[in-house]
């Protein structure tokens, strides 16, 4: 079996921490105050591999990046935040088109191999003025700075209340050599009264193929972004990206234990920023694990999981600190997977709250004191078969519907 | 084409308002104040209807009356808020048999001719002494009391502001003579802290034989309580039951126009009471009316409508009166049924906000204004097909997350 044998997490380093790879932040004027618009660019032509949104309602940075990725290489990406160009109609298609040009003219690139990622308001054009100013500054900014992580993982935020960032230097007993990885992400935030958008953006120093970097990723995104829920609700503008500058003296170049320590390593850092993600959700008092043990299938856990943790009745209790596991038992019984509740124990944080089909006497104040802590868990085993899922959300509180109730369109 | 030629609404009439029925409602000390118990008796074998929560968590009274509406008649249905004795093990099963039991001695019935129905706490087993006593009350209350409708719709609420009935007079130029329809519901109301029940009990003095009654009730109940939704949360007690005594002059023995009548009058009377809940939904500032048109199928539709009725983007911006139309084609392309956003139309009241891919100018202060209203409506014509669904529901507020959020188990 693969072991992951080395895992140094880098301080206030991110998405341009594996080798290969510069940045650049900007304020372009787009949000109402701070940087809003980031640059990435490889030295070289990265593998790039994406994982984009379900929504049938889809901007256009979705489907202009959703073309490159399928090209399998890019040079650079380019994000802001302010403005999610969605639902613009033929006018958001040729702005972000044009977005795409003016990288590719100051970078001497294709123009095809620049990413674009938006997230903000919808239904608003882009101010292409300002975005043209930014782009120049942008690029400007990258020959001065080779470390800006932090100021990345800060532009692309909306309602984020802190940026997002984690990189690692990992070794493998399966690799030739160590690699870095580092990403940044934002969400589930708004901008002025709009929807929350996922972004995520990973890279890796690592030479890896893009069939193969495209297997990890999803194979990440399922165990980590794909298990975050604030609200249930899944944007526009929902994208996650991750390239391969191969800079590094790190390969995997086939399927094998090398590359599921790659998975495994890709994961890690993709569940410390989902995490972030949970705990950062509009109105946030607290990140909260869900967990549900013994399913017939990982789908079916996954559901059950996801369920509990979109139920209002369960994240408001939450909020309110109260052990009320009626609802834990009510959401996994609506999720649409069979299962026996005679055979359920259900779990608030180590105390067995329900177990042969009706609750068991537990403490009830120590619960209350438990679900006052930043972060808690809840458990269901469902005694079924051998198939476990994780999901993380947060609570419901006034302030999420502060968040969002504003009137400001 | 059948034609129903007169609809009387008959003013604080319920489910005791067609023939054959009397009913009761007292004081069992369940609740915290005022009645929670009620029992309606129909004075023959009425033949008897139900739908029942989908929930995989299901209580004692739903497998109980699930199993007398297999039978296809009944006599008594008992009805207790204050307590939903879900989750109680072999326990909760035998004190709903004998809830039963006790009603049929009273009444010299056969314990499977008495429906049973539970709202409230889960978790907490019955208080058997105060059910006794307020069986025992009810049933001598129903030799003084004719006309309690008002009561008993009272008594089955829990964190409902006001009882939900309804009865009217309808003929059709397809029937012998004119019949009866009458009925209460309530929810999505909390006890103490707990979950949503829906409960909707209705009645008819027509004769139908059981296996049309039930195909009546499923079609009206799939276009009326099933196009509900609060938050989302299904509860374990979700119950509606349809009982035809068959004492008036109305009958219906096989389907045809008279049927369609009958579908279309119960529909009707459902709707109207399924819209109560919406409007008294926990929290709730205002009743919500979304409506999807010309989709291919109604499924789809009815997907979708429920998708934007359900999502909280969407629902915190109808809390702020704010005309975000970006949340509401963010919610219909997460539903799941593919559409073309390019030949969507969307509207807010009366204003088109959404056309051709892309927001269109239009009066925000006019749809800030309207969105006050106590019924406001969203529309999406997806210009795909034919078919249309409805689904209502309120807005998020303060107090719903107020009322979920009190720590109180």
């Amino acid at each position: 079996m693969a072991v992951i044998t080395v895992w140094k997490p880098v301080e206030n380093a991110g998405v341009t921490y594996p080798e290969g790879f510069v940045g650049a932040s900007v304020r372009a004027g787009l949000k109402s105050a701070g940087e809003d618009l980031a640059l990435i660019v490889s030295d070289s032509a990265a593998t790039v591999a994406g994982v984009f949104t379900t929504n049938f309602v889809q901007a256009a940075c979705v489907r202009w990046s959703r073309r490159v990725v399928r090209r399998g290489t890019a040079r650079a990406l380019l994000v802001n935040a302010g403005n999610a160009n969605a639902c613009n109609g033929e006018r958001g298609e040729a702005d972000n088109r044009t977005l795409a040009e003016w990288v590719s003219r100051h970078l001497r690139l294709a123009p095809d191999a620049v990413l674009t990622a938006s997230t903000g308001i919808i239904g608003h054009p882009l101010p292409m003025d300002r975005m043209e100013r930014g782009i120049a500054a942008a690029v400007a900014a990258l020959d001065r700075n080779e470390q800006t992580d932090p100021g990345i993982a800060r532009a692309i935020m909306t309602t984020d209340t802190r940026p997002k960032l984690y990189a690692v230097h990992v070794d493998s007993d399966q690799w030739v050599a160590p690699i870095r990885i580092g990403g940044c992400c934002k969400g589930a935030g708004m901008i002025a009264p709009n929807m929350a958008t996922m972004l995520a953006f990973l890279s890796t120093d690592a030479r890896l193929p893009a069939d193969l970097l495209q297997r990890a990723l999803e194979r990440a995104v399922s165990r980590s972004f794909h298990c975050v829920t604030v609200d249930g609700d899944t944007s526009t503008n929902d994208m996650c990206l991750l390239l391969a500058s191969g800079m590094g003296q790190g390969e995997i170049s086939r399927e094998g234990p090398g590359f599921e320590d790659f998975v495994e390593a890709l994961t890690r850092v993709s569940v410390v920023l989902a995490r972030e993600i949970a705990r950062d959700g509009e109105g946030a008092t607290k990140l909260v694990e869900v967990t549900v043990h013994n399913a017939l299938t990982y789908e079916g856990a996954h559901r059950i999981a996801k369920t509990i943790a979109e139920s209002p009745l369960v994240k408001t209790a939450l909020f309110g600190n109260d052990p009320n596991w009626g609802r834990l038992l009510m959401a996994a019984g609506r999720a649409g997977v069979p299962f026996d509740p005679e055979r359920v124990t259900a779990r608030i944080g180590e105390q067995v709250v329900f177990q042969h089909g009706s609750g068991v006497p537990f403490d009830r104040q120590m619960a209350h004191t438990y679900l006052q802590r930043p972060e808690v868990t809840l458990l269901l085993d469902l005694n079924a078969g051998e198939e476990s899922a994780t999901v993380w959300t947060c609570d419901y509180s006034y302030d999420y519907i502060r968040i969002n109730a504003e009137y400001s369109t």
